[in-house]
């Protein structure tokens, strides 16, 4: 796969406090949220860095997932590839060097294409085709 | 801040397992690490994504630290600064900000010059100068 982290999310506990300290009080940038959006996207240079409830995370890999510590995974890392079949290709290769499948690719309710897998220590990769917003 | 993530660091209980997936398995380009290293650099485009052995985390942070899950945090986010200067400048936004001191920077082992805080969750944040490396 392209050498590229796309997103790195953090489940947060109150998005608008974090949203307070990471927007508002250190200025990173993130001009296409509003107050009520379900999370929040800092547009970063490279790698995006993503707000989201941390409540959320179960519906968002749909599947129960024991994270390193235990208990609900609250980081993830996203890699975005160009196509449904990337997306497939992408996890394949995954599980051939050694990831574990954690949700087979699929389309989700936000438009896209998306799966899930856990490296060897259970962080949570997701692959995913996003045809709104091309951050391959 | 420059809304930049310089590098993710995923604490690992295993390196050589970590970096047969990620490096071998995966293909991410590792060009500067050699077995025996005690941590693994993946250069990825944007943001670099850092394998380090997880029991290492309390060395490097310094002091003790809760994370979000209540253990030893095993998730680390850096971002980079082209001077000491500009290290103690961004941690004093990053406080101001709403952010918690963690370790206040300092000179440090790898020859750089290094602080962390914690941010609403707990998601510890390195500031960081390399002398030897660029990643602002």
């Amino acid at each position: 796969m392209k050498p590229k982290i796309s997103i790195i999310t953090l489940g947060v506990s109150n998005l608008s406090e974090s949203v307070a300290c990471y927007r508002d009080g250190l200025g990173l940038p993130a001009p296409n949220y509003s107050d009520g959006d379900g999370i929040c996207f800092l547009e970063l240079e490279g790698t995006w860095l993503s707000l989201y409830p941390r409540d959320h995370f179960p519906i968002e890999a749909d599947v129960p997932f024991a994270d390193p510590s235990g208990g609900t995974p609250t980081v993830t890392l996203a890699h975005n590839l160009p196509s449904r079949e990337a997306v497939d290709a992408a996890m394949a290769e995954a599980v051939a060097a050694g990831a574990t499948l954690v949700k087979q690719p699929e389309d989700v309710f936000w438009g896209g294409y998306s799966g899930y897998f856990a490296d060897p220590d259970g962080y949570l990769w997701e692959l995913a085709h996003n045809p709104f917003t091309d951050l391959t």
